[in-house]
This record gives C-alpha cells, structure tokens and sequence, in this order.
C-alpha cells in the first residue's frame, strides 16, 4: 500500500486553492507504491496525481527530481509533469509532508512481462537519457558502488540467517566486481547522464502496446547511462522461476539502439554493469529484509531472487549473453 | 489498503473485453476498504470501480448485494450501480475471484467530521430507506443480537487482555440490553427494511457539502431502520477524544426525519438500538484485535473506542440525549 500519511479533506480544498486547476472532485489513495503516499486527485480541470514524500525521500533533493521530471516531461518523455501553483511554485507542503501535484498518466503497468514490452521499453529508456542530456543539475547516486560495501556490512550477521554462505558469496562478487567498474580504479569511464535507477514493470504504464508513462523518478540519479540498461535487464528479463528470457533482454537492447547506439565499450561492459544492479537491488533488499518490523505495511521483497540473478551475470562473459 | 489480489494486465483485457464500456485506458489500486480488493478502472468511455471479493465475503450473498445496489440506483440513491457484461451478467469471476464492475462515484470522505456533513447524512440515509422498501429480497443481519453473544464468547480470554474487566462489562451490558431489543421476546418490532449497517464516513463522499455517493453495501441486510440510524450515531457523533456531539446528533436526526419522520416508538428506542449498535463494533474490533496476525496488511481498529460509546448510550435514558 501506499498511503502512509492521510490528507482531510479540509486541508486539501485549502491546498488546491493555491492552485488554477479547478475544484474538487474526487480524491482516492492509491495502493501500488512503497516509498511516498501517492492519491489520485480529480478536479473539474482534469486528473492529476497527488504524492506526500514519506521519511526515506530526502526533501533537499526534490527540487532535483521535480526538476528532471520538468525538463524530461518538457523534452516528451511521457512522465509525470511538476504542476506549479499560483505562484509557479511546485514543491508544497500538506498535512505536515512535502507534497506536489503531478499530471495523471494514463496505461497500466504490466503484471507479467512480454516480448511486446520489451522494445517500447528499450526505447523509451533511451529517449529518457537523451531528454536527460540538457538537464545540467547532478545527483550523485547514493546506491552506487561506493555504497554496496557499507550496505553489506550492516548487514553481515543478518545474511547468514536468510541463506548460509551468503556473507562469503557476496565478498566474492563484490572483490570481483568493484575492480571493473567503469570509471572506478584507472578504468576507462563510459557515457553518464540522468539515469531513472528504478524502472521496474510497476514503474512503466504501457496502452496498446505503447509505453504511455514512465513514473517513480526518485531514485533518478548521475550515473552510467548502459548502468540504467542493466537494472533494466534483472527488472525484466528474468522469468519468475529465476531463468533468464534472452528473447525479452534482445528486444530491449535493440529498442535502446533504435534510438541511442551503444558504443563498444558500453556494451563490453554490460556483463559487469549488470552484476553491479544484480547486487545493488540484492543488498537493499537483504537490508530491507533484516530490517523491516514483522507488522510493517509493505511486505518485504525476497533479496534471493537477486542472487539468482547475480549468479547468472557472473557467469555471463560478455554481451553475446544477453542476445546481442 | 485494498488491494489483496493483483490482476494481470492480460487478465483485464479478456475481462473487459466481455463488457460493452470501452477499452482500458488506466488501472490503479485504491488504498482505502479492508474487505475486498478495489481498483479503480479507467476505460475510453469513462470511470468504473472493479471489485475483487475476497475471502470474508460470502459469494452466495454477492447477488443480493449487487441486486439492491442495482435496485438503489434506478431509485435515485447515489451509490455504486452494477454494469452488466454484454450477456447482462453482473457477477463474474476475475483472478481466480468473484468480480464486478460499477460506476465511479465523485466525491471525497470526510476525515473530520463537521456540523455541515451530519443533516446531508440523515437525507441520505432516510432516501436510502425509503429506496430499499420496493426491494422483496431478504438478507438476515448476520452480526444481530443473536451473533454477539457467540463473539464475545470466542473473545473471553482476549477480552481481558485488552482491558482488565471487559468480559464482566459486555456481560452486564448483553443483560440489558437484549431483553428491551425491539422484536424480541415479545418486545414491539419497528418498522424494518434494507440497511447499509456500515454507513461510517469513509463509506460516504461529499461534494459541495453534498452526499454524493454512498459506498460499500457489503454488510447491508434487511434489519430495523432506526438501528441504521444509531449506527451513524456511534460513527459520526463521537469527537476524536470520545465525546459525544449532540450538535451532530441533532443534525443527524433533523435530516433523516425531513426525509422519513420518525414514529414514536422509533425515536424511544434510540438509545437501546444506540447501545446494541456500538456493542456490535465493539465485537468485531475486538475479535479482529485479538485474531489479526501481528505481519496483517490492514491494523486493526481499537475496541475500546467502543467501549466509551457503549457506556455514553447506557448513560443516556431517552432520545433527548440526542438532540430530538
């Protein structure tokens, strides 16, 4: 679920007054997220999306984030767009939260994903970093290989008792991984842009086999661009038994290209690229996992599923793996 | 939150493919209900609410209820309107569960309950009797009378562990209250009919201080009218800190009756039905606060809430005490 703070509706009517988008008409929590409370708000204007950040969102940074999503909305990336008030602000506060109203995307993100979903996405991924290329501002990516070590240790007692030998395997991958990074120790850096760090299924609203949203930018970081490529490759290429489908990740990677060419070393380095997301989305996970209260609202996501994944990256040599 | 069972974007389309209302455009989960699982469903022909029924909901009974909200809205009353598949079905099945489709309703609950909300309530109220006389079907109250003496009987351990003397409170209050309850032993009866029975302020949107939809009829059955009464006197007419307001009471009762007036012995009984109507919500939050597994998805609601309600209607001798 995905309302953590509820907004009365006296308050609200005082807050969209700030706003020109006409009057109330309907309001409803809406249940998919984890990380911020997000509403579906109605006015006689039109349909709009209402989110209060919760605790994990670092409010210095959503002027970032609100701005990328500006700037890409403005290029046609279809995500939502900041609306301003009065006043031409778009960062508020209701109920006691930072709060902004954003346009309403229409699409239904998909449950199960299919070959037909996987170049619309490639492409789509792509538009979004080149939309992103005139966006100046940079965020630092607070979950990026500098993190991956601290994340590990603080959870080290903890991994043992969700699978054994967990602690030793993650060492390993890490003391084979951090050395190849691009950009890290001597190594040739590759392209760097505004990357969405988080595109899951459940953040991709497809209509007729179209992508018609992309949302949840507020992982949206400064990193490698094909690293945004190989978070998408654990999201949406691996079946729900563990096996990777080499059918979606070929769609994808040629989506991508269809608009942004990768360059060799880019896709040279998608094998390591991908064990870095494997492994990312792992500890978080694992952390979540350790760390979540047994009467939490949001259940926990399985951190072994990415080990699966970790396993197979590893064991990819080079980019033929992935279909291309 | 709401959403217990997800349905895949491949499952909606076949769904909604039997149905005459256009092709889907956005799929979103509500957060708000704790019974069944609630989307609201966006076709290119307008809004729609899907409803999954979950486990607590008898699939015998759904019917009855999508019967007399069909029946209801044909009469005017603003409340969800069954839309029937191209073979004029319904009921139907969805994800492995009994499903159906009805109209969106406009409109926001009110979180904070205010004087201007209570009298646009009793209307409401009073039209959705009147509406329901015309509707022959039967549904016996399965949480009456005669259900409390066998919940608080599977409560008695726990009870004490809520509150020290509980058990012998209840127990004191089923002696009195059972034999003055009208149409048992030998007792009067009151004019009965189709109730909501569950008419609390997240089940009732307003809109320009108008009720513009009630929702969720999934307890309503065929039951003393004024007992709907005492229920919304219990849900509307308690401050936050457990005082009664006569002021919302009064409003209450001047709605309804400048819609249905109350006879004599309606208006007498108020304060017994007020009494049963808060035992009733005490019981079930008590069982759910003892029986609801620490790692639920929904929070139990406190029982003792109820309790200062049952102790405020057991204080009050007549129907002054309400305002009349």
């Amino acid at each position: 679920m995905a309302v953590y703070t509820d907004v009365s509706d006296e308050a609200l009517e005082a807050f969209l007054a700030d706003y020109a988008i006409g009057g109330l008409v309907a309001f409803r929590g809406i249940a998919e997220g984890v990380e911020n409370s997000n509403f579906q708000l109605r006015t006689t204007q039109g349909d709009f999306i209402l989110t209060l950040y919760e605790k994990r969102v670092n409010v210095r940074e959503l002027p970032w984030f609100l701005g990328l999503m500006q700037h890409l909305a403005v290029q046609g990336v279809t995500c939502p767009q900041p609306v301003a008030d009065k006043t031409g602000t778009t960062l508020k506060t209701l109920a006691g939260r930072p709060a902004a109203i954003t346009t309403f995307l229409p699409g239904v993100w998909p449950r199960k994903v299919r070959t037909c979903h996987c170049r619309p996405l490639g492409r789509a991924l792509a538009q979004l970093h080149e939309a992103g290329r005139s966006y100046a501002p940079v965020r630092h990516n607070s979950l990026g290989p500098a993190a991956w070590q601290p994340l590990l240790n603080s959870c080290r007692s903890g991994a043992e008792t969700v699978q054994r030998g967990l602690e030793a395997e993650l060492d390993a991958a890490f003391a084979h991984i951090l050395p190849l990074w691009p950009g890290r120790d001597g190594n040739p850096d590759l392209p760097r842009g505004q990357i969405h760090a988080d595109l899951f299924p459940d953040n991709v609203f497809f209509l007729h086999d179209s992508v018609s949203g992309l949302i949840d930018f507020y992982f949206a970081c400064t990193d490698i661009l094909a690293y945004d490529i190989a978070i998408c490759l654990n999201a949406w290429c691996f079946d729900v038994d563990g096996s990777f489908n080499v059918t979606f990740a070929r769609q994808l990677l040629q989506g991508y290209q269809d608009v942004r060419p990768l360059s060799a070393p880019e896709l040279a380095a998608l094998p390591v690229l991908a064990r870095g997301a494997a492994m990312r989305f792992l500890l978080t996970r694992l952390y979540d996992w350790i760390n979540t209260p047994a009467d939490a609202l949001v259940t926990p996501k399985d951190p072994l599923d990415y080990l699966k994944r970790l396993r197979f990256h590893l064991a990819t040599e080079n980019v033929d793996g992935y279909g291309v």
